[in-house]
């Protein structure tokens, strides 16, 4: 198998289950914390994975230019260059060549466009997306799909996801091409290579690498595609299917999250879902706050990504049992106690929100490191709390408190 | 005893000592990790003492100024505040106060001046400076002195020590005062007050303090002297004879590292040393590279503190048995050897050289992080080593291999 999925218990349309792949397992419903430039930022991987991360996202676009696809091969591989032992999903860069890049320009070959870092210009096919994320030796990778603008017509939006889905089968064929080739030329994954004798690390301590010694082609390596089709039930029933056509190792919600809103977000969620594949983990990429994962849990979406944790605690802003918290805000300036209350999280143990307030003022690296520490770990507890209430066929009732605490708000100043 | 110091074996003039407190002992000769703002800059307190700390310094200026010394106070002291239960030093503001601050005067009185946050006015008196540190519950508390500017002439030069040495007075009757009435009022320490009911940790958390049931008056707290006079001879033996009289728990060599160069600061420690009392710790402040403080500690200097591990660890200069390293240098970016084959530090061996230098292009936060994380695993690697040699008394042939490897400079690009 190239990727092993196994949904073991469901409530409702939510599934709980566990992907598994060559550098380990991932429990679903999953929140993969974003590294984009190989570095989850203000984190060290250990931390990252001791708040219960079982997979992380790299982000194509930025890796591509910076540190180089053909460079992370060179240093064995993402995993072992940012020393992130775990599952990796990739993303193809095509959402962030069309977001991020200039001069972007579009064919049915595929993007051009030239760097934000240093104005190179680049391309990036179907071939050379799959090209990228084998050599960073990506456990996952993402099929090159146009993210449809929003609001897109009807005719944008059918033309843009056909376009998709033909990138789709070019890239299924790429991957495969790809594992086949390594498997029958013997030559290794980037991350088992051997460095050059007397370099890198020492003796005592040598890489945590998985045994792939009964390795088969791409096993433990697959390909997800992603169903696009903008807020149109026709087209997103469309894409589905030529999805499923084709075969992937897992299918991908795209195009949401681009300011719909999340009334518009769950009703693409209510038509599609129910048309993909069960036997296959759906993911939703870019998604998103507590209660847009809770939300499309409920629908059935197995896995999520997003920078919000991270991002937002570089900016003060933390998720808790009690909604948000901005601690910059002047009500927490004396205030002894810790972010969430009910957070057993490092940060919620060791400091206090005045502490956090002061950090932020005073502009330390700090309270972004403490923050984002919390957030991450504030998603991973939503994630292991979900999981629990699935398996006890209880997240009806689960989603109901948690939606409580969310309008209940913030503790109350002191 | 206010602070016990006790100088265990020496080698030459080096001592290898330990100076106990009311948070712990400090093994000497010490390097403290600067914590300016409450905070060693990107390190959890929890990593700067698994590098070997055994004490912080924290600045008096900027904490006055922000939190502010009363909150600090309020939130049960420093250590609690920023999570380091261990020992901490803290300067008293006058140094900073004359290079960072706006406008500033000095009198007889003390200083005057405005922040340099918020152009706030504020004075700093010998008396207030104690108080400050007394807030923070800091357990070495440093004299208000004037900081000598380099160069100055031999009268005005005399004329600043000599009003040093009448503050260092005021200060130590003010130290004195501030913990005689904190032991007959029975007033605990800040750090020792507890929370209010219902605030602060959970049960399961309690904050790490020491046992202070038998506290006499400042057991384990105490004041240092610093020893001005720029590079006058005459002057700094005056002002050792004007704080020996006084008495103090531990003495400070002040105004140098200012542009004096190497040479000139040596040989004003030869002639200062030798007329420092041996029973007490000798501390210089500032200091600095490390072959200047092997310079130093040759000399008989027990203390240490600079912010060029985790200053340079932000700008990417690290610091290595072959010498300084600029992971920016285009050299790197494919070096997958860690940044000191030497070193058995966290990032040494998890991290190349060629990834450090991707994080720092790419303005990631884990670049700093892990690059202060290496140097002050470098210099409390530097300590350990100086102390095991004192005690071998193999100080001579352990320097000479700690310079020869200086000399030879980094290992060779690949």
């Amino acid at each position: 198998m190239a990727l092993t999925f196994t949904p073991h218990s469901t409530d409702g349309a939510a599934r709980r289950g566990t992907l598994s792949t060559a550098h380990g397992d991932i429990r679903t419903p999953a929140f993969m914390p974003v590294g984009t430039a190989a570095t989850v930022k203000g984190m060290t991987p250990e931390a990252v994975r001791s708040l219960g991360a079982d997979i992380i996202l790299g982000n194509t676009y930025h890796l591509m230019l910076r540190p180089g696809a053909e460079r992370v091969a060179s240093l064995g591989g993402l995993h072992k260059m940012m020393n992130w032992p775990h599952p990796i999903l990739t993303d193809s860069g095509g959402f962030q060549v069309m977001s991020l890049s200039a001069l972007c320009k579009l064919t049915e070959e595929g993007a051009s466009f030239q760097s934000h870092v240093d104005g190179s210009k680049h391309s990036l096919t179907p071939e050379r997306a799959m090209e990228i994320q084998f050599l960073l030796d990506s456990n996952i990778s993402m099929v090159l799909d146009e993210c449809t603008p929003f609001p897109a017509t009807h005719a944008v939006a059918k033309a843009s996801m056909e376009r998709s889905m033909r990138w789709a089968a070019r890239c299924r064929e790429a991957f495969d091409a790809l594992h086949q080739e390594r498997s029958e030329s013997r030559v290794q994954s980037p991350a088992l290579l051997p460095l050059p004798a007397g370099e890198g690390r020492g003796e005592g301590n040598p890489p945590e690498l998985p045994n792939h010694e009964s390795r088969t082609p791409n096993s433990g390596y697959g390909v997800f595609g992603i169903v696009q089709g903008s807020i149109y039930e026709d087209l997103r029933l469309q894409s589905v299917e030529a999805l499923t056509a084709i075969g992937f190792d897992g299918y991908a919600i795209g195009g949401l999250a681009v300011g719909e809103g999340q009334d518009m977000m769950f009703a693409v969620l209510d038509v599609t879902m129910p048309a993909m594949p069960a036997d296959k983990p759906r993911y939703m990429m870019g998604v998103g706050k507590p209660d847009d994962i809770l939300g499309a849990v409920e629908r059935g979406v197995d896995m999520f990504d997003c920078v919000i944790p991270t991002r937002s605690g570089r900016l003060a802003r933390a998720y808790t049992s009690g909604g948000e918290v901005n601690l910059k805000n002047a009500r927490h300036k004396d205030d002894p106690r810790p972010i969430d209350p009910n957070c057993s999280c490092y940060t919620c143990t060791h400091y206090s929100r005045a502490y956090l307030n002061h950090l932020f003022k005073a502009d330390e690296m700090l309270g972004p490191i403490l923050t984002s520490w919390h957030n991450l770990a504030y998603y991973q507890s939503l994630m292991q709390g979900i999981r629990d209430a699935i398996e006890a066929k209880d997240l009806g009732k689960h989603a109901a408190n948690l939606r409580a605490g969310w309008k209940a708000g913030d503790i109350a100043p002191l």
